[in-house]
């Protein structure tokens, strides 16, 4: 993992293409076991790991994609990159107010995606209980970004 | 799903959003269980379901992304879209030569990225047994595009 090289590198990618790989089946996240209703996950590589957890206990899994992808009505919330700003969408009618969500990526990073997510979840009155990530790069303390959000990753670099 | 609106429409997103879908460990697609080494998936609907099949069956899971995403040495193919062309990479390492796949996409529509995916595959010289979609539109004949590669598609529309 080498953020100065833009977070290019894919923190998903040596892990799923092994076949011998740990995987939910053989070992939940307890964490999130007791958790909400729903998963939310991020476009696009929390796409890879968010409908597995949702499958594995048994909840829907709802989609959170960058501009323009969604069909219908959307809400959106902007966030920085280190080369500029994008925006995240969800379906307006995708969570009810008061439905508790866990959000899921692969990276957290500066946390500026993730905290979009609780803002657009915010924006449909869902309730964040956790955001989870595969990786966290601890010294870019993107956990403090997420304000009062608990935060549990599965690995942790500096 | 309306072509017409420019495959905008997103087949995953409802089935996803309830907990109630049927899910693979409930009733895997024994179409796949007797096949390939390795599940290929395509950015970035593809990921909805690659990753969940891939577990469910204990196999090895290999990303095919849109260009620009792969950090490393890639090799890519185009592919028309309506709107212009794009592009999908693979990383040069990601399959020994002679190694079966399994191509998962959400949507077979004109079959002009599942082949692009093909012709990467072709380039790593792995052996592709089958193509394998969430939805198929058969009216676009996509598989026609795909030749002598076989295609099972879950759900079929006019």
């Amino acid at each position: 993992l080498c953020p100065a090289r833009g977070f290019r590198e894919d923190p998903s990618r040596p892990g799923l293409r092994d076949k011998a790989m740990p995987r939910p089946a053989h070992g939940s996240p307890a964490a999130l076991r007791d958790h909400g209703f729903s998963l939310d996950c991020l476009d696009s590589r929390g796409f890879l790991f968010g409908p597995s957890l949702a499958q594995e206990l048994g909840l829907g899994c709802v989609l959170i994609r960058k501009r323009g992808k969604l069909p219908g009505p959307t809400v959106s919330a902007s966030y920085t990159l280190e080369y500029g700003k994008a925006e995240l969408e969800i379906q307006r009618d995708a969570l009810e107010p008061g439905q508790k969500v866990v959000v899921v990526d692969d990276l957290l990073a500066t946390g500026g995606t993730m905290r979009a997510a609780c803002e657009l979840l915010g924006q449909l009155r869902a309730e964040v209980l956790e955001c989870v990530s595969l990786v966290e790069l601890t010294s870019l303390k993107g956990r403090e970004k997420l304000g009062a959000v608990p935060v549990f990753s599965l690995l942790q670099y500096d």
